[in-house]
């Protein structure tokens, strides 16, 4: 059952008190529902999710345009003083640069194994709370971190929702080695030629340029046309491909997922 | 069943035949055992193993010591004319750049994906032809390559056989992204404590740096003091951990293993 905004009744007030931008055009309307875009349902999610956060804690930093929100969020807590004692664990060379910018002061998984909560984004959210991840470009990093939580809370806008993994026809994407990339590109194709899978290189810029990850490997995006059934077992498969660093496929990591939609707040938890 | 040396026998025609080199100590005496070092047994198996070898093959070229004898046997072959149209797919760059010394055409995966026959030695084998391979630290191209292969032909000396693998109490190798490394070491630690698994760091030089493989990665060692009992399971566990790029498991993949031993050269096929 989503929780209604505040604001959309015209209470300012809340707004400002949850931290969430209220659209302009929607300050004069009371009882009138506001439209909402992406990147502010992205920022609603993510200031629920920091109300998680306690000080003290071991915090994994997500990557991504709704994780920075979080990010972003963690470091004015910590400048106001309501958060002390915090040490973050980026996900990324990026959420790296984002976090010494705020002032976050950072460890690493080598010096702290144990991380009490990571919050982050999801390209795809199916019913049992398996995410695909990494349309961002940094799934290895994300999984590292993400698979040494005690919490693990997903952010995402209601448009992440799918009945089935790879269900929004976008990538769901795998790190491999350059070595022969071709050769595993066209295996991971063969491997889910009943799902109508295509594979593609991610590439970057105007010359057509591999898209390199912060670890120097390339990303083959797979997508499906049909459902590709028992997730375990696809995982296993791929991973058994040498020349496959790791996918996108997150599963059974997610202890709770937030979702923004129009009509408020989801919290889901696994059960 | 091992088929004696002819040369055991004081056949020095025998022995040129077949292109095995006989120790000088050995040429007086006849019917007299004689002494072979490792290395000897290493070129007997890579002798044999080149025999599969016919004109118009693409070849997987494999890397270490053993493997090392049989791409120069090949080149020595292909420059008398005895073999043609061969292409080979070297599985590091030091095989690359031996192949190329040689004048043995090279191709790579992305080319030509089938390959008919790969060559190359191993540091374990147990009885069901289950390998321990890549502590010449080129796991990963080896398995691209080998897992590509119509026939896979291992040569390595009587001292490789082992029980179960990891018997030998030396290195299984795990090929790991180098962004946390310890972290995945004591990760990989952690799922084999009931085989009192200890994990190291693979290192080189005087001052300890990391050895880095051919796609950048880094080696974590695993010594085990105990059997790791069902080798499918094990490979499945360490390929899912985030941060672990390949491991040195080659499992259901040799179809032929020669051994040479002091008493003769033993060829094992695949049941």
């Amino acid at each position: 059952m989503a929780i209604p905004y505040p604001h959309f009744v015209g209470s300012e007030k809340s707004a400002m008190e949850t931290g969430i931008l209220v659209p302009s055009s929607s300050s004069p309307a009371s009882l009138s529902p506001v439209i909402l875009t992406q990147d502010e349902l992205k920022k609603i999610a993510a200031y629920k999710a920091v109300e998680y956060v306690e000080s003290g804690m071991v915090l994994g930093l997500g990557t991504g345009s709704t994780a920075k929100h979080a990010v972003d969020r963690i470091g004015e807590l910590l400048r106001q003083g309501k958060l002390h004692n915090i040490v973050g664990i980026p996900t990324s060379t990026k959420t790296h640069e984002q976090a010494l910018s705020l002032g976050i002061p950072l460890t690493d998984l080598d010096a702290h194994p144990v991380v009490d909560l990571a919050i982050d984004g999801a390209d795809e959210v199916d019913p049992f709370l398996n995410l695909v991840k990494g349309r961002g470009g940094s799934l290895l990093r994300e999984k590292m971190v993400e698979s040494s939580c005690r919490k693990f809370v997903v952010i995402v806008d209601e448009s992440k929702l799918v009945k089935h993994l790879g269900g929004s026809g976008l990538a769901m994407p795998v790190e491999i080695v350059p070595f022969c990339w071709k050769f595993t590109a066209q295996r991971l194709q063969a491997l889910f030629k009943d799902s109508g899978c295509v594979a593609k290189l991610r590439t970057c810029g105007e010359n057509g340029e591999p898209s390199v990850t912060d670890n120097r490997n390339y990303v083959v995006d797979l997508y499906f046309s049909k459902d590709i059934g028992d997730l375990k077992a696809a995982s296993d498969e791929i991973l058994r491909l040498a020349g496959v660093v790791e996918h996108g496929m997150f599963l059974d990591m997610a202890t709770t997922v937030i979702v923004a939609g129009e009509l408020g707040v989801t919290v889901k938890n696994k059960l």
